[in-house]
């Protein structure tokens, strides 16, 4: 069983959190050891050849040990209290994202919701048998790769919207002043940020932050 | 079991995909009959008081049917054929965007990355016991508002920008023909579109088509 599986998973480094254990506890506490869902999920995650690399309570530390363990994936145990860990998930999201995969008995559609919002990859209630641990973890990484495409392109989007108005302002902004036409005044914004090595964008807000002191 | 869960759950209206049915084949046809996933799926989603408005083979009609039938949720049986499937399930999201949950023991990653780039709302393997039926469909349904509150936000930045740009070229062309200020040839547009009745993208396109033709 394990050989079969190590072949094709590339070892994931894994960070597991549980919300059993106490912000101080030793990763073999006893509370942990003796919870069965706890222990189901850590001997299923090894079976299927994963790396666990540190089993963390889900405090306000989480989010700077993610950035420092650097895991491939963060998997959450969240026995039926799925929102109440939301909160350092959302952080863990934001300041480093990856894939964030929450194993619950926890059903409300509110739990559900909040869930998809703070970028969990997969949620799922009673879910915790071994031979499924590998296929409920590859199609997280797949979610979580196509969601940050997703992510990507919208932020993406929005910094070019933003960056246009800066332009568009700054190009205004000459032909005004110089009586120039738009291809005049585009040219020139260009000649200024290629002699200055800026962005066309960078140069813009500069050209706005200047004339707005300038009054 | 069935009243403990029928309370909850407004009764969801729900086509079924079966991989195996062949396209002319009756619903209640002996091959599907005989498959033992496709019956624990339909089992599976009667317990849990799902209503089943239709049992449909996975061809070209289907996001005709899917149209047609308007449901609250598709779900896909497709046991070893997850990706011959995906290209009907591409044409169902693009026509009418609505959850669709797939079962399969396909485990292939090309497979699932390519169920998320279809727009796949959740992606089941091995997952096909009765009590777990409700829940996985409640992620998904979860899954999919997030998803569509994403793409929306996605397509409404990209208008935006379109728009934008639209705008500022006609801004650029009034700007350059009556060499007045930016200020003022915004205001013309504005007021060129309010008295036509036009959005100022709109207007602003007629104008570049119009100069476009003048040359």
């Amino acid at each position: 069983m394990i050989s079969r599986n190590q072949a094709d998973i590339r070892s994931l480094r894994i960070v597991v959190v549980n919300t059993l254990l106490a912000s101080d506890a030793d990763p073999d506490d006893q509370a942990l050891q003796q919870d069965e869902r706890a222990r189901a999920l850590r001997i299923g995650l090894l079976e299927a050849g994963y790396n666990i690399v540190a089993v963390l309570p889900a405090d306000l530390h989480l989010a700077d040990r993610v950035v420092q363990l650097q895991p491939d994936m963060v998997i959450i145990d969240a026995e039926s209290d799925a929102r109440d860990v939301l909160e350092h998930v959302v952080i863990v999201t934001r300041e480093a994202p990856r894939p964030i995969v929450l194993f619950t008995e926890d059903q409300a559609q509110s739990s559900m919701e909040a869930a998809m919002a703070a970028g969990v990859s997969a949620y799922i209630v009673s879910g915790l048998q071994a031979e499924r641990v590998k296929p409920v973890l590859d199609v997280a990484l797949a979610r979580f790769n196509a969601d940050q495409k997703l992510r990507n392109e919208l932020s993406d989007t929005k910094l070019k919207l933003a960056e246009r108005k800066t332009v568009e302002r700054a190009k205004g902004l000459l032909m005004e002043r110089h009586r120039i036409s738009e291809d005049e005044a585009y040219g020139r914004l260009r000649r200024m940020a290629m002699d200055r090595n800026l962005k066309l964008s960078e140069l813009a807000q500069r050209m706005i932050d200047i004339a707005d002191l300038l009054g």
